[in-house]
């Protein structure tokens, strides 16, 4: 018998016949003889119709409000689940994040779970209940409602499998796993049968968005066993997705490279003739992010004649305004030669922790990339990843021949 | 400067325009200087909305869940009121009926308040803030989630004023107050300024679905100053309502009746020739009562010969099944000679105070109707009421010359 914490995404919660479809799933496992606490989102839609009915009523809606009523989303969901179980037998019994209760800061609309009461839950496992416990939301020392933020329920899920000390923690989606690249994009993409904690936040960071990052770091902060399943496979044809392991497989050949991310919604922007003096960095990027505007790569060159070049990748929508703010305020402040941008770059990345032991995968990459033709306008690595920026247009190329030449099509 | 009450039901709260101006008339009470707390309805219609949704997932949704989920109607106002306020520089507070708390027994969807902790209403408006409420909800003593059955939102307003020790509880709705009779059917009805609790009691339950009756009968227990105003009246218009005082005014001239109230939604049924013994009653209205069949008026006269007939009015919806039940189970078991019934007939009644000192209303009433030919089938008088039940044709007939007969065309 394990005790197992279940995550159901707003896909998964979408219609009456869904929840009654992850009735049936939850009362399987249960049928195995496992404790279970089931965490769930809101109905697909629902959280961004309360937000547009709060902007409808208030431009910039108050923080506290909108989780007050935000939350709302996850206690529909809690209930429809638990009338479903209880419909088919199973006792089932619904908590909101301040019944159960997940104690959070006081940051209202991005609250991070400061702890998590285990005492209500466990005397229902112990009676054989199932645990059903909104995800996505807290309360603060004062009773407040928050919320975590949008994914947050993923971080709910894992919160709750390392308070309680899960066997594991399931994450069900609408993919059945993490893949080596994106299928759409590479047919022979295959599934892994196993990442690691590492691979996968520089996968999710890069844009993989099967599990929200900052649930990714939890889980590997706490130690918690995370899976990626399908909630969309028939009773029969489960597959056991992806698991995410929080340290290598000492008996496993570790491959190389576990898989070719990407990123199409980047834009490049370059300071030019930069002195090249110390505390030009924070010259340069301390007014981009007093302006909310979040840098990605950063990549700063040797300088020569006492300059240097100084470049970053932004949102692509923040592109225009990062532009702006270069041209009007920080290039006249550091004395800069000139500002460059581009927003038609795409940035490819090879992750794997095996690269720690295997030289050679950098000068591979890069000598993949140019038997194509595609030139690399930025690199920047770390420890299990190479990250390049190139044209937009390559995206789809550079992907397929780097997933082949580090032989992810092959089992 | 007073502490207020006020309370908007869901055709207030039914769009962010109307929220937004819920929003203005709460800023012009605070700008007299008064304390403020506000106990909203959900959105009208979206109660319904999540009764439906719940069905949809499970025939019979379990009671305790069903309280989770729609409670979360009010969840969405309470928010959505804070933030209007906000907007127009008033500060605001939202509470949920376990933030409050709200205590209850635990019968879930229709459950008793118990008590009302007013610590944090208080120190909220010592501070100037607005306070909002969750109508229609609370929690029991295990944090469980509870509500207070169709309409609670108008009992929530009422409580809270006598938690409070409240000057006065405002019932905002679409009418602007208490009339002496539908308008609709005598367009000569006046507007009262004032009326007893035990008047509006009687009217309440007449058919006058201007207030909840629990919220009135709590109200009179509590000593609760009761007003019913209109959340349409635009800023400058506005009228004082109607005052539902629970001491009849000494200091004025006392009307004889008050008010007209009628009801067609009745059936009457009659067991005819019942023996005439102690307990025929009981024996008749028990196997009703146990089938959750409301009984409203019974009338029993003197028997003659050694049996009685025995009369009663229910809801015209459980005519047909009250009749089978009384032909089926109740005639054999009591051995009355037969079973008649009628669904095609009106309540009509006279209501006021005054009538406790003012002998010969009800043969005014009688001679009134008898001169228009309208035959009087049951007769049924309280000390402040005396209702008929007459033929459904004669409804408008009848409240229209009772209404000119009592004078109450006249100011």
């Amino acid at each position: 018998m394990a005790l197992i914490v279940q995550k159901y995404g707003g896909t998964s919660m979408g219609s009456a016949e869904r929840i009654r479809n992850v009735a049936r799933r939850v009362a399987r496992w249960k049928a195995q003889g496992h404790q279970l606490v089931v965490v769930v989102s809101a109905m697909s839609g629902e959280t961004n119709r309360l937000i547009a009915l709060a902007k409808d009523v208030s431009p910039q809606p108050d923080a506290r409000e909108l989780d007050v009523m935000v939350s709302t989303g996850e206690q529909v969901t809690i209930a429809l689940l638990a009338m479903a179980l209880k419909d088919i037998g199973i006792d089932a019994r619904s908590y909101t994040g301040g019944q159960v209760k997940v104690l959070t800061d006081s940051t209202h609309t991005k609250a991070r779970i400061l702890h998590i009461d285990d005492a209500n839950m466990r005397r229902d496992l112990d009676r054989g209940t199932v645990v059903i416990v909104a995800g996505f939301q807290g309360v603060d020392e004062n009773g407040n409602i928050t919320t975590l933020g949008r994914g947050g329920s993923d971080t709910s899920g894992v919160a709750l499998a390392a308070a309680l000390g899960a066997d594991e923690c399931q994450i069900y989606t609408d993919v059945d796993g993490v893949y080596t690249t994106d299928p759409r994009i590479v047919p022979e993409a295959r599934k892994l049968e196993r990442v690691t904690f590492e691979e996968m936040l520089e996968m999710a960071s890069l844009g993989s968005k099967v599990l929200q990052i900052r649930s990714v770091e939890f889980a590997g902060k706490y130690k918690v066993k995370l899976r990626v399943l399908s909630s969309l496979e028939e009773e029969g044809q489960e597959t056991s997705g992806t698991l995410i392991t929080f340290e290598e497989d000492k008996n496993m050949e570790q491959p190389i490279i576990s898989g070719i991310a990407f990123n199409r919604d980047e834009a490049k922007l370059t300071v030019l003739g930069v002195p090249d003096r110390p505390g030009i960095a924070y010259q340069i990027l301390g007014p981009i992010a007093e302006n909310n505007i979040d840098v990605d790569m950063i990549i700063q060159n040797v300088g020569h004649d006492g300059t240097t070049d100084f470049s970053f990748t932004v949102n692509r929508g923040d592109f225009a305004r990062t532009k702006k703010l270069l041209e009007e305020q920080i290039q006249p402040h550091v004395g800069a030669r000139a500002i460059e941008g581009d927003s038609k770059i795409c940035k490819v990345s090879a992750v794997g922790v095996g690269m720690r032991s295997h030289p050679g995968v950098a000068s591979k990459m890069f000598r993949t990339l140019a038997e194509e033709g595609i030139n690399i306008q930025m690199i920047s690595t770390s420890e299990i990843k190479i990250s390049v920026v190139v044209d937009e247009k390559y995206l789809e190329l550079a992907v397929r021949v780097l997933h082949r030449a580090f032989g992810l099509d092959q089992a």
